[in-house]
């Protein structure tokens, strides 16, 4: 959106190509230019990574810190480039990716005043959503917004379900802290509600498990109760997926109409009106 | 039902005037006062989960203590009023949110006695109920109903289902009690019918868990067959989630209305009214 | 079956009328009969149960040891009683009610040999299948059967993905076995395999799990192949489910046909043909 | 494929009877062949997994490597025989079973020189797909290709579910690095998507679980949001797989054929056919 009223008010011809080249993946040289970045995004994510894992030797440790800076470096020359070639700077700073792209630097900089800021970097992968404009992955787009729309058609039922788990996981934790008490792990109401969502999301961590015989039946009952709680929002999703994939097909079939008698709901591949016989077309 | 039969005969003005403010949220006061309530719910309910937490400073629990007698104290005050504003106090009190609103109370008044009996307000989550009635959710109780009647059209095959659970919860509890006995954990059989629960279910604390080899096979096939069983009632809830959805879509469909007879219903390829024989357009 | 056969050839009087009563619930003496015989099996199986529990004083184990002694007499006498009054009690002791029967009181005499075997009693869980007879619950068992019929109906692909998981399992389990080795509690492949089982199935006891990088990175494959190998089962069983529920509305429709031009596919409440406007019988 | 092409081209009587034997499940002797070399797979994964137990005593292990190296000698033999009677050996030597047979035999030989190498021995169970071809199995491998089919239409989902949970793990796993920290057991930011995998998936060892409150909190979100995230995967397949069934029992119910054209996948409601326009009966 922004993107392409931006470019169609591009008016001076360097800006014009820079900004094919930066903000499109449709010319070769745009596809280059977001292939190299994806690479470089993919790589400062490794980097990001590895610089936590304290077995790390110390020379390793440094050539990855020398890494992250450079990597920074260049993508905060792309954030001012792109703001240079936008000609509404503060559309795209306030657009989704805009927002995305200012946010895979900061940490870098702000490390410099609070140091341990850079593992947020990770919001970096973020920008691997631009991996669906390099490719052209419009198909993909239109799983995921098949996936999206069933998610959304069934978003009410998901709330009620989310009202009833919560509800469930309130009066199961004050339960079981009652029963079990801070003896045996559930030191308080938040943390006996801890339990109880791992309990009933079948995760069971086991770091707080009941030990006293009533609070293992109280949780026997939770675990089969969320055994059946799982199969609601399977079965919302599964619904809502298996009714938008009927109403592709219908829209496929339902196309043709006889203009004889008028029938419609012949299949896609008739010559021939199934209940007068006249020709198709 | 309560409600609206007690609006009927409420005989004086203030007390008509209390009851549309008190148990209705139609009137903009009467949606205050139930936005005030849900607040003060919300509000309470934290404040009883804080007081548990033992890492809370003294001054801050005395302050909660303090908050928690003061909304008990406004929520027996408002439970008097409807008792008061209700023409027959005792149907509202034998109420399914008349006995909430009662639970809301009482276990901070049953404190003075047994001192620990707080937690059990945590009951009061139920009162939040109420949340849709003040943002007139029909919408979303019709997708609640739309749940509860996959759940309920499918009770029997769920009956059929837990019948099969227990059985095997039973059956394999007391097999892991031979095979691994007290020394590995499994104490009794009613322990080791909660490690199946446990195990069938897939949550796996991790508390008990079969250390012979023979116990391990066992326990593999138990999992096995427990990956299987989750399969069922996700495929119940699911095939009678997506039967609601087509008969909810087919009733879209049939709009015809015969011109004749008036009857309605029919199927969308009928050439002639089922009830009179009229034909249909 | 067995019982209607024995039934139709039981001549004397006082062995018809006893049958009627040990093997029928349909007058109310057989129906009273069934009913204690229920309770006595629940009674029992608690006995078992609560007699493993180690924290239970001595006088009260003195009790249940009694009560089980007391109640396996009965049952002793119950099947000696069912093999005199069927004509055919060799059909009767190899039928499964019969098996069952038995099983369910031998435990307790070899128990005077083998001390421990008790445990064995949790079998008498399956003589609660009767309970279905008792409470006529023809419609429960109509239930049952569906599913039934979908896990059959679906028992190939079952296969097929048994045999898939398997192949994993063991494939998985020696990997992880040369990756993460005896020191971090792989001690052996079929040990291995078993951790491969309770990842796989997402139990995760946490008895057993990686702690090398390279176990960790491999686990977390492992882990997000069977959240999408457990699609699979559900989706055959949800699928086949849905199928079975299609069937039996369409049965429900399908069985009128016009005398006069032969369509069918009507709705059950219809009238008149939707072809030709004929009345329907 | 290849063995097909092979065979035709065998010139010589005895390499072609050795060609239907060794390659081919149709006659007695083939039938034979293959059943005994699956019995041999069997025991030659029994002896490898049972030699990497810790616990067996040293006479058994020196049995268990002698049956090893005779395994390996048999199915060395057997490998060369297949190479000599084919007309092609690159070419066998290169299809996948080709591979699984060499595979299944190198890592015997591969621990002359690198000892512990015998468990990749495991990638024999891959040769036990030979099974399908013993069995006849026709059936088994349609209902394979039925799930495979499910999977592969609904990749392009499965690969935007797969992009998603990945971001998610990245995103959550940094987040919890930044939150929980070394001291409770986040040592590092791939650590922490290990974690973040073991509880999107609900598989929840708990050699890694939260101890601080916000950790606690976070991880409660992270698991509802598995909790939901389960429930797509599921509806993909479930509703590709209903699809399946429903277009499977479409083409069983349309049997009729045009006498006219012979074209047939008419709708069963059809009256003229939908190809030439004659009369369908």
């Amino acid at each position: 959106m922004t993107d392409s009223r931006a470019e169609q008010s591009a008016d001076t011809p360097w800006r014009r190509k820079l900004h094919t080249i930066v903000f499109e993946a449709d010319t070769p040289a745009g596809r280059w230019f977001d292939a190299v970045l994806l690479a470089l995004i993919v790589v400062s994510l490794v980097v990001v990574m590895l610089e936590t894992v304290p077995s790390m030797p110390e020379p390793w440790r440094r050539g990855l810190r020398a890494a992250e800076w450079a990597l920074t470096g260049v993508f905060s020359l792309e954030y001012l480039l792109r703001l240079v070639i936008v000609r509404r700077p503060l559309v795209y700073a306030g657009s989704f990716f805009g927002l995305v792209d200012l946010l895979a630097i900061l940490p870098t900089w702000v490390s410099l005043i609070f140091p341990g800021a850079q593992a947020l970097l990770a919001v970096r992968v973020l920008r691997l959503l631009r991996i669906f404009r390099v490719f052209k992955l419009a198909r993909y787009l239109s799983e995921a917004r098949v996936i999206g729309d069933a998610l959304r058609a069934s978003s009410r039922k998901i709330a009620v379900f989310l009202f009833t788990v919560s509800t469930v996981v309130v009066v199961v934790g004050a339960l079981m802290y009652l029963i079990e008490g801070p003896a045996n792990g559930f030191t308080s109401i938040p943390v006996s509600m801890y339990w109880a969502v791992v309990t009933l999301t079948t995760v069971g961590y086991g770091d707080i498990s009941p030990a006293t015989g009533l609070g293992q039946a109280v949780a026997s009952l939770v675990m089969i109760l969320g055994y059946g709680i799982i199969a609601v929002p399977t079965g919302i999703v599964t619904a809502e997926l298996a009714n938008a994939g009927r109403k592709l097909e219908t829209q496929h079939i339902n196309t043709q109409m006889c203009a004889h008698c008028g029938a419609d709901d012949h299949r896609s591949d008739s010559k021939f009106c199934r209940h007068c016989g006249a020709a198709l077309h």
